[in-house]
């Protein structure tokens, strides 16, 4: 047990992901001091992130301060905050900066994409993990359709209006049908010279079937309604490389103005910098009490939590595991003060939801199985409940009753630079056209 | 008179604000073929740019898809492309591309900042003309809390919250009142070892009051409501240079981590380009039917032309008169198509509005004068009702209704990088920290 300093026990979060957030908001109330550390000052609520990358929600909708959250608990501070590691004996955690010495740490920084050990893909096709890689996401869709109407007005070849999504997680599927959605019924009537709806949208998956985490059947429903989208499934598919605008399948080459990437995560580096064992994806491998062997005063939670359940199944990295993981070392915390004993952590399995498109998703509640429009519901109910914020539930809500009865989305702009990479067939637009210290109006001479 | 080609006449227009906009939308039900060329893919409500600068809206809410405006009408066509010049011979508008052939030409280029041949004082001084603009403005206002907060824990020595803001116009009016309601308001409750209240806010201004283009009375009065917000107002004070960090005024140096440019306007370079006489300022001098001379099918309208009312007062470059240049150039194009003669151009003055802040305004309907809580409401629901998009009204109504009940903001996100210009006492966070392609979490490592 760990043995607390003579004032209120301090507590150092590190993240505010689901896991953080939900630790320090147990605690909130307990006499501890609390030191919430991450590099952004918002909590992101990412389930919702693939709605950012598609126009359909504003940043400022799914994120919210992470003080914000904390307004009325003095006991709890929040740092704007890079961690470059710890001194798990000196009970300290190191950021560029400073020390913050702690009596118990929760490390909760999440998981991050990975890219096979190839990095380089990262600029051709990008991931979606924080509010920054959705709206480059999004400037890259849509900006795709725009280069496209200028170049076909100039006569110019044309580039094919290629979409390809590596990995049919969630995130993929996500990712796939919204956009198939998005070119059949958004911007079909809004372009004079190219025809969106005949954009291709591929999803790429390496195994056998899309949504792996899910039953067969499931699985099998969700390629069905991804079909039905207008979006090209390919299973038992491996990218082998990608390159400026191209993916390469074996001797396959597909052109594509927009890749994303959906394909690998990776636990955060934060995890091995503890210097206790960890799995192959990097994730630290806790105590049953998530804490972490020979340090019971430091717990690990979230994606970055290597743990098995009764049956030997690893824990899945979703939301609800990380939800309950902070909740549950917060009560640890509690019972170490109270000298009660420790318990062990159990997930509880709710249930879960992956949405694909317009009116489709799906849905497993333990032998129960739905597929559609009731499970899209429950998926549209459950994500406005568990969003951070009355005001951003309220706007949110808005927002989708909008776009289903209009088919438009809220938030179709593109900001920053105006071009992409690998992009064929035309020159860049001037350099500096759009960036952010920018002037609205071009600085145009006369020939 | 301009003799239209045979086939529907050909309308380009460059830029798709206030003026361009209105002219595209009053002529798009008309026998023409309408080009847009502007280098943003939206319009952009600019009366509301501070409010994205200040937290308060998401861009998606002032902002709306060119395209998107012009869905219904199939002989609108847009383009993202910058216009680069022209060639009034040949009635070609360049662009870095292509050259697009008028009949007509309506120049709606706009203005941007000046920074008084300073063009070295931009990178620490932005101004707000762009969505772009305004999120650099809110990641610095933002940042600038954080920082302090961060630094404050450390034991470093306080930088002063100064928030410097460069004339007193209607932006830098706005800007100041709000910065202000933010700092009392807002944040006061979030920080727990800085105290935002006593951020000091700085209205600097070269001419002896503020709104300069308002009556005497109604300038007093909003001098009068930006005090009791807590601003500090300086007139008949010129700024001799900028640095990081830092304002000089003669001797005196005034260190301040955020600084806002709100003092100069230049119209666009694409005035001077179409090689006609224009004002100090860069405005096109056009006739009194907004042509310009020599080629009556070229028209100049919103903030790029320069024009004199009946009793020879400069027409201003604010929004309403843009708006009615643009929708009067539609009809002098449908007279000229239907063979009627051509009209003068007559600003129409239904009074004006400025914002200061939280219930405080000021209002001039004629010879009416109205300040405070009043002027405020008169503004709100103005400026509502001019927003383009139903869904967007009803956003911004609520997000506004729930910041004055709550005294909350929708908005507050700090994307982008995380180091301030001059910000000193402290070094940056390491490079690449919040990069647009950087992942969630932190590559840290341990010693």
């Amino acid at each position: 047990m760990a043995t607390p300093s003579k004032s209120a026990p301090r507590v150092v979060i590190v993240g505010a992901g689901f896991g953080g957030l939900n630790a320090a908001r147990s605690l909130a109330r307990d006499k501890v001091q609390i030191t919430i550390v991450d590099r952004k000052n918002h909590h992101t609520f990412q389930p919702l992130l693939y709605q950012v990358a598609t126009a359909a929600l504003s940043p400022g909708e799914i994120a919210e301060p992470i003080r914000s959250v904390f307004r009325s608990n003095s006991n709890v501070i929040t740092l704007l905050e890079e961690v470059q590691g710890f001194d798990l004996d000196q009970r300290l955690v190191h950021t560029g900066e400073q020390d913050i010495p702690y009596d118990y740490l929760v490390v909760a920084a999440g998981a991050t994409h990975a890219y096979f050990g190839h990095d380089e893909w990262k600029l051709f096709a990008p991931g979606l993990k924080t509010i920054e890689d959705a709206l480059e996401i999004r400037r890259r869709v849509l900006l795709t359709f725009e280069l496209a109407e200028r170049q076909t007005v100039m006569g110019v070849s044309d580039e094919p209006l290629n979409f390809v999504v590596v990995g049919a997680g969630p995130t993929g599927v996500e990712l796939a049908g919204t956009l198939a959605e998005i070119t059949r019924h958004v911007l079909v009537h809004e372009f004079r010279n190219i025809d969106p709806s005949r954009a291709r949208i591929i999803l790429l998956e390496g195994g056998p079937r899309v949504l792996p985490a899910y039953p067969d059947d499931l699985s099998r429903s969700a390629e069905e309604q991804l079909r039905r989208l207008g979006v090209e499934v390919r299973t038992s598919t491996m990218v082998t490389s990608i390159e400026a605008g191209a993916v390469r399948i074996g001797e396959t080459r597909i052109v594509a103005p927009v890749i994303l990437w959906a394909a690998g995560v990776a636990a955060s580096a934060l995890g091995k910098a503890l210097g206790v064992p960890v799995d192959r994806a990097g994730r630290v491998l806790v105590n049953a009490d998530l804490s972490i062997p020979g340090h019971p005063e430091v717990f690990v939670v979230g994606d970055l939590a290597a743990l098995k359940d009764e049956n030997g199944k690893m824990v899945p990295g979703v939301a609800p595991v990380a939800i309950q993981e902070g909740k549950f070392v917060a009560k640890t915390i509690r019972r170490d003060l109270a000298r009660k004993p420790r318990e062990n952590f159990h997930y509880w399995d709710k249930g879960s939801l992956a949405t694909i498109g317009r009116a489709a998703a799906i849905a497993q509640f333990g032998k129960i199985h739905i597929s559609g429009f009731i499970a899209w519901l429950s998926w549209l109910f459950v994500h406005i409940f568990f969003l951070i914020g009355f005001q951003n539930r309220l706007l949110v809500f808005i927002q989708w009753a909008w776009s289903y009865f209009t088919y438009e989305r809220g938030a179709r702009l593109i900001t920053g630079d105006t071009t992409l990479p690998g992009w064929s067939g035309m020159k860049p637009m001037s350099p500096g056209v759009s960036k952010p210290d920018d002037d609205k109006v071009p600085a145009g001479t006369a020939r």
